[in-house]
């Protein structure tokens, strides 16, 4: 393995590799793995990978465990991208594609970075795991620690989507509501993991999640051929998938293994929590705790992501922007992907929403190409109540 | 493309490829693609597969869509295979995998059948598809006819999981509730497309669903480096995956790409829906309706499935056996898988129940390496109501 150190992204203080780390212990800020590339690019390239299993833990050589470890997996990546041109002309733009998500285990993009941090969890000896969720990160984090025999506390906002919640139950965790916000879940876990001595595994509170998001980027560039579409919009809560992406970009385009143009990034939130959003077009470089988040789509509810310097910088570096959406376009949007035949995330349709925007304002070229991480399936936000159906009788006809 | 002509497999009676055709029209039979197998080994090898697109259409040699013609996909199929040795031991067999079909579109292995379906429907110039369904396979129809722009009509019982029918409904098919079973479900679709024009994609009522699900066993044997697991365990409702895993794996062997012994074939069933069961072990060579039909497992609730003569065949052949469950142990068994981190689907659960059947009867030997067929994604059974959970104040502590 090819692990040189964990890194601070902000002061640049140094970890070795192989610790149970959270944080920067200096600034605590989310610390990053750091890879030997000159090695990685003399043992490998990118045709090593086709003939490798058929999940993310085929780019091993880009991942934090060492070779000889078993990874904890249940099946997690290797996601289809689908030309969905003839839903893009619904929204004025035809060059569409779409990365599903939703073909994960656990139904969400939340398994790549759950498998990638238990299975480190695991081989440095943590026994319990706790972290506070919206409700997918919730399920994922249960289904790989039930998997890989860690105990997992999740505690979730009371309102989360009611299939979350059983999912955490299901697969055997620890599970509590908490009359508030993701943030107010984080504080309870932070001080339940100081005092019981259990695992931190909070969205940027230790470094491997972010790697197992990465594989996103890692897999949508071999799906190009190695180049990466022009713009990839990403629908934003605590944002890791995005820093991610950007991460394995900046890493293929080190090894030499991306040819063309690194992409323009697009952060999407809803109207009613848009701290990023708000923070990019202020030009600064945090964003601001948002007060009464609220927005039907659970996973981009969150007021405050630690990595938001992060996002935003990598908005800013790539040229990108950042889009806030209506819960009303959201749900006309992701019925709009059904008849379509796709059955997206409330999140993957706020990217939907986005890109019309987007397209109305003539921010995307023709000639660009748009790619839309569509983070989840629409099984985990099932509909309202059933239209009056025709119930027929066993002699009826139509 | 390398289909030479359809076949029935009970009168040997054939029919020109390209032609839109249901049935046998001398005996009724299912019709079966049969393929120009030399040339294809002479065109392409196990080798040739590994940088294709990543769905099941990358076998496309073996599939009867010509090579030009985009097939109507949603990323479907190259579900992984998980060693599940852990929860194996719980049912006292550990060299147990488990192939993940809860991560095809539409959380289900229907997908592959609908994708190939839809795809030569669209090819061959249908206009209105119709069908009958338990709930998954209409999901899947629906969701393939409104990405191929194909009327799709639903039929299904008006206790369906409804899931199944909130997706139909949302993916733009017109749907029927029937106050009876599939069976009836399926009277009334056949004499609406008499009478309307529609194409009958009833299972096994057209011969392309089955080269879609055959792909399962395409990538099972590619999963285990072109030999296959010694024992297959498959629950069957209609019964069309294992028709089509036999299929696949006959045209391995004729193509000399399957190392190696052929398995035997397990067909499970529900206790209170068991006609193929029944028939196996009264050595019949077709089933019996079976009135009253009733199971927890949806899928698995098919009276009289017209493939039966095919399953039945293909487990003795096999030297396979055949197995009927508990709704009671299926609900026990969905609940274990779920505590290894597995959301299977009440199929897939009825399918562990048998394994432990099996394996308590001595059936299985210490080196057979056993293979379940996951049919689909807990996600589509959501558990029932929520257990009581504690709800904490947002300055509460653990």
């Amino acid at each position: 393995m090819y692990v040189t150190y964990l890194e601070c992204p902000r002061c640049k203080m140094r970890l070795p590799e192989k610790v149970l780390a959270n944080t920067c212990s200096q600034c605590d800020a989310p610390l990053l793995v750091r890879y030997d590339l000159a090695t990685i690019g003399a043992v490998c390239d990118p045709d090593s990978f086709s003939n490798r299993s058929w999940d993310m833990w085929r780019y091993r050589e880009l991942l934090p465990l060492p070779r000889k470890v078993e990874p904890v997996t249940l099946g997690e990546g290797m996601t289809p991208i689908l030309n969905v041109s003839a839903l893009g002309n619904e929204l004025g733009f035809s060059r569409l594609f779409m990365k599903d998500e939703g073909l994960c285990p656990t139904g969400t993009f939340k398994a790549r970075g759950a498998s990638a941090g238990v299975s480190m969890a695991k081989l440095l000896g943590v026994e319990h795991i706790a972290l506070p969720t919206a409700g997918n990160a919730g399920g994922a984090w249960a289904a790989y620690g039930a998997r890989a025999g860690i105990g997992v506390t999740v505690i979730m906002p009371k309102d989360a989507p009611v299939q979350t919640i059983q999912e955490c139950v299901a697969y055997g965790a620890r599970t509590y509501l908490v009359d508030g916000l993701i943030s107010d879940a984080g504080r309870i876990v932070g001080e339940a993991c100081s005092r019981l001595g259990w695992f931190n595994a909070s969205t940027l509170k230790e470094p491997y999640r972010i790697e197992g998001k990465k594989t996103m980027g890692l897999e949508l560039c071999e799906q190009f051929q190695w180049r990466s579409p022009s713009v990839i919009v990403y629908p934003t809560g605590g944002g890791v998938g995005l820093i991610g992406i950007w991460k394995a970009l900046q890493e293929l385009r080190s090894l030499g293994w991306l040819r063309g143009s690194m992409p323009r990034l697009v952060a999407v939130q809803a109207a009613g929590c848009a701290p990023i959003v708000e923070a990019y077009h202020q030009e600064k470089e945090e964003s601001t705790f948002w007060s009464g988040a609220e927005t039907i789509a659970a996973g981009l509810r969150v007021p405050k992501a630690s990595g938001d310097f992060l996002v935003l910088s990598a908005l800013r570096t790539s040229r990108g922007t950042a889009v806030s959406v209506s819960d009303e376009d959201i749900a006309v949007k992701q019925a709009l992907a059904s008849r379509w035949g796709c059955n997206i995330s409330l999140e993957g349709a706020a990217g939907l929403a986005a890109i019309a925007q987007l397209a109305d304002e003539g921010w995307l070229y023709d000639d660009d190409e748009v790619l839309l991480i569509n983070t989840g399936s629409g099984l985990k936000n099932p509909g309202g109540p059933l239209p009056e159906l025709p119930v027929l009788d066993i002699d009826a006809s139509l």
